[in-house]
């Protein structure tokens, strides 16, 4: 069994992947109604937050096309801040719904930076929404959510937040930082397979959506809540993602939110701190740098695609590469989820067998 | 355990249940490249078409949305073929991304008359597209798709198939009925959980992809196309799903095509006769009686929500009742999948039992 630190999918303990493997049930019935009452009171518990928490069976990613849809129409100026692929990556979907996307672009590896934010929001009053990620997989790169949030609301626009990667994982208080559509999915920190992306929806968010132009009918914010009421999802749900997120969720309530961020801090910590010890330089503004996803500059010779073929075929373990224009110019480990000190351990230990063999020769 | 005989989800054989615990791997890696090559292959048989199938994470709802917005632009005419809930849902979806919609309704119960498409798309011939639901899961009854798609290629239209709870159940020879796009879904005759809908795509329907102007991002068949050419999907896919999907196809192509719809016919046949034997009325036109749900009218007193409460607590059998206008009036006996002869008998069985203490004094 090879031990998967990308960042998602993410492993699954045993006790979600038994609820995987239960038979179905009626996604119209009373047993159902019951599971996806229990399973949105918990995500809510760990979203933080009293509004809306909806579980669309999709990808991340048709969780952020769904934020965009439900608030958004054809000619709305949007803020487009990013600081990676995914960043792009939402900004692209709003520009696909015919949002008039306004570019702010940090450079890749660092955060993005609240004031530029409020330069602007306060050059074009006609923005009507920000796009933020919070935590940018593709860098390794958390933004200070907080400090963004706060500029965003200074202006008083909608803020529509890509935490994918970071919810459930690290601190996000999505009423308090005022996140008005917070998107994440089953594959990351909540340590269950992919297939279920899940969306908080502020009551800002719902203004909005009463006058958003853009079509949807799968996506559909109004659905969703209408069928939440009597117990159902308005289309048939990934039945056993529901099952897995119940098992997990319990998990995560028994550990304790701010238990889970402090191992994430502590086993990203580890990551960087073997990093370095091995002579590898961090990609990300160490500032900055991720706790779900550490991201490592290639340098010293180093071929960072022999290096993770040889770290999968000789020790079993699962690195991902650099996406786009970082392809072969860094490498990452993931450790959301289901992952502890030991787990990079063994990813540090095999990394100091296999870099002599992908071409390291020391850091520059 | 409650056994479900409702249309879908659908009961999981245990090797498919096993395969859905499957811990998680590399959605971009060497092993799933191979797996969504070989489910692939085996949807490509098992649709019986040589153009391409895709994988998109989501229910059949969203793999409608995807036919739409893949190949339709705002402002095409559209004809929407409805005979029932699933159809009138086709035309929604169109009507939302801004096609105009030319509704051709046949009375629930019915299917619908090839003549009549016929006289529809010669009346109007600036209609492009045709939307048409295979099996209508909310009456019971399959349309004679041959005849339909007949009508519909002597005037050169693109065809767009709702199959979800038909495909792989009941013959449908995608590439000989020139099917443009067929949608299915993992829940139905596949035998596997809620979470992927399959869509093919032929040559003409890549044609209108080229034209299609409704926006689109998460349902991109082009992004859907370039990814699988890797082997991989461009979102993270509901690789559980996947992995069920495997070995349920593999389950299927050893049954065979023809068994398969063979046996879901014997089933029907079952169904249909045991009911009358109870002296409980056919919903649909029986010559078009569909070989995976049978719709049963409420009469002779029957009321219907407390017989599926009865029959579930009683019996451990799940039925399922009327949609919208059908709320009531009539309840369905789901018969696809992982279903048998030994299953519609326990379903009249019960049906003996709790018939009376739900009212039923015998048919009018």
């Amino acid at each position: 069994m090879e031990s998967l630190r990308i960042p998602g999918p993410t492993p699954c303990p045993e006790e979600v992947l038994q609820a995987m493997a239960r038979q179905m049930i009626n996604h119209r019935g009373p047993e159902y109604d019951r599971i996806i009452g229990q399973v949105t009171d918990n995500l809510k518990q760990l979203f933080q937050t009293e509004g809306d928490v909806f579980l669309l069976t999709a990808s991340g990613t048709g969780g952020l096309e769904a934020a965009v849809v439900n608030t958004l129409s054809p000619g709305d100026k949007v803020l487009s801040v990013t600081i990676g692929v995914f960043g792009e990556r939402f900004g692209t979907i709003a520009r696909q719904f015919g949002a008039e996307v306004v570019p702010l672009s940090f450079e890749w590896g660092t955060a993005a930076d609240a004031d530029e934010v409020r330069r602007a929001l306060k050059a074009d009053p006609q923005i009507k929404a920000v796009l933020v990620t919070h935590n940018e997989t593709s860098t390794g790169v958390t933004n200070d959510l907080a400090a963004l949030s706060a500029a965003v609301k200074e202006f008083d626009k909608l803020l529509l937040v890509d935490a994918i990667s970071s919810l459930g994982s690290i601190d996000l208080p999505v009423d308090k930082w005022q996140c008005d559509i917070t998107v994440t999915a089953s594959q990351k920190g909540w340590m269950v397979p992919p297939g279920m992306a899940m969306v908080s929806v502020s009551q800002k968010a719902w203004q909005a959506y009463a006058e958003a132009k853009m079509p949807r009918f799968y996506w559909d914010f109004k659905a969703a809540k209408s069928y939440l009421e009597k117990g159902q999802n308005p289309w048939t749900p990934a039945v056993s993602i529901v099952f897995a997120l119940q098992v997990a969720l319990e998990m995560m309530l028994k550990e304790g939110l701010a238990n889970i961020a402090a191992r994430h801090a502590r086993v990203s910590q580890a990551a960087r701190e073997g990093a370095k010890s091995l002579g590898l330089p961090l990609f990300a503004d160490e500032k900055h740098a991720s706790d779900t996803v550490t991201a490592i500059a290639a340098t010293g010779g180093l071929d960072t695609k022999k290096l993770i073929k040889i770290v999968r075929e000789e020790h079993q373990i699962v690195l991902a590469g650099g996406q786009q224009s970082l392809d072969g110019r860094i490498f990452r480990i993931g450790h959301l989820g289901w992952v502890t000190e030991d787990d990079i351990a063994a990813v540090m230990t095999a990394l100091k067998t296999a870099l002599p063999k992908a071409g390291f020769s020391g850091a520059k």
